[in-house]
């Protein structure tokens, strides 16, 4: 049944995204060929599944915010075509494929990038069902989480932090930037398009922030004890790398309870809401569990 | 008058671009001082200028959108820190100064761009004397001007004719993605804020395209009989890298002919204008006629 309404709801997306790019009259035919590449090169379609399932928390009306779930996938994908150049982390693949760059070339990449971050914001205007204050309010949540006080300044910490150890505060405010903001966002953007009031959207804040811990420590978990095979890529690149992770910094059990710790947290959070959030709850569950 | 109200206004954007900056609480102090570095590194404030000129031609309310003229500078700045980039121009100085990833490195300079592209989205959301409705319809039209339709859709058509002849065809397409459409995004923007009617919304779009048209011709011809040092920049690089102009594909003596076309009809649009729109009519004169 989770897994079930996951799986279609991915589809979902995939068929939105497809939908925006074909309706995108692209000037270049290489450009579209590129980013299309990536927008639809899989992925777990995490994002734009936590906001739907935060607004079917709130009143069911999760497939309503399609497009805007799709816009979120966009800006996603654009920072994981953008970290991957050669000036970043200088991966030639991504989920057993090679990389944008690795096959249009980097100028292509950059610009395939671009494109996606400025569509997102354009198809999230494109959101029906919801009235144009509200819509504008989001806009500026994930404006705000993607940019220079979230996502793109996590990857900066990131950047600033090769080669160097650094603390848990550090640490911490890299990962809240990095991938933290962007799952906080879909979030709340969700909540916020469905209606909710303060004391649900405060919930499923806390829920958000507890989601993204438990995601990434559990993702510095993997990379010591994952499987390579599951996981398609290689394990062990933090230590390799020299990076400072949940488990550098304190231990394997200790990184595992704080996952734990994590998902409780989160659950808990969820206490006032009946089986409408239950999708939201089996996710972190599963997600701390996973093993890939 | 005309060169007085330019130089005032380019200084309100400069401020408000500073004010938005501080505004944004950057996760780290490098990105933070790249985004700084090439927003206030000069340069005309044309975008900027010519939304706030727009808006004033419809009822002299310009001012009012300071923010909105403020985002959109801040897309044209992160469009000339990639541009810049060794996978693109690989271009070392701009106005002078060392290129944004000549002084931070490429990785800053790519997240730099996509911090100033996101906040650009962020800060249109926070125009104030403006319903939300129609500011909605001005992100939709600023996010399509700057994407693949638009902006980085010219840049790519730039990319894929390197060292290739092109026809006049695809130079127009070029330049009107990569420099028409975010000045037309530009100037509708201004307008729809001002809540320009049908026919002066019609009138700005044409006399929006003109003004690109000139400009870009202008650019071309400067490439040739222009002054190094009043430019800033080399002349010659248009032919030394071997790239279609409008001069090459015609004549000096023709292009000139087009750009003053082009200049006549932008004026002519604005026929049913009165004073409201003199900033308008000079600044295209002022512009073919510029040695820099």
């Amino acid at each position: 049944m989770f897994k079930n309404l996951w799986q279609s709801r991915a589809e979902l997306v995939e068929k939105n995204l497809l939908a925006h790019l074909r309706k995108t009259p692209t000037l270049e035919p290489r450009l579209a060929q590129a980013m299309e590449y990536s927008l639809l090169s899989g992925g777990k379609r995490l994002r734009p599944i936590l906001l739907m399932a935060a607004a079917d928390a709130v009143n069911g009306s999760g497939e309503k915010f399609l497009t805007a779930a799709s816009a979120i996938e966009m800006i996603h994908t654009y920072s994981l075509i953008h970290d991957d150049l050669p000036a970043m982390d200088n991966d030639d693949y991504r989920r057993g494929k090679l990389t944008n760059h690795k096959v249009f070339g980097e100028a292509t990449a950059i610009l395939a990038g671009d494109a996606l971050l400025t569509l997102a914001f354009e198809v999230l205007t494109r959101q029906e069902n919801i009235s144009a204050e509200i819509l504008l309010a989001v806009v500026r949540e994930i404006g705000i989480a993607a940019g220079a006080a979230g996502m793109v300044g996590g990857q900066s910490i990131d950047l600033e932090s090769e080669n160097k150890q650094i603390d848990m505060a550090t640490l911490k405010k890299m990962h809240l930037g990095k991938t933290g903001a962007l799952f906080k966002a879909a979030i709340r953007s969700g909540a916020i398009l469905a209606g909710a009031d303060a004391e649900k959207l405060n919930a499923l804040t806390i829920y958000a922030e507890n989601f993204g811990l438990a995601f990434q420590i559990t993702d510095d978990i993997l990379d010591v004890i994952g499987d390579e095979k599951n996981l398609g890529k290689p394990i062990g690149s933090d230590a390799k790398n020299n990076k400072s992770t949940y488990v550098t910094l304190t231990s394997l059990d200790t990184a595992k309870n704080l996952a734990n710790d994590a998902v409780k947290l989160a659950v808990d959070a969820l206490k006032n809401f009946g089986g409408e959030a239950e999708f939201l709850r089996e996710l972190v569950k599963y997600l701390v569990g996973r093993n890939k």
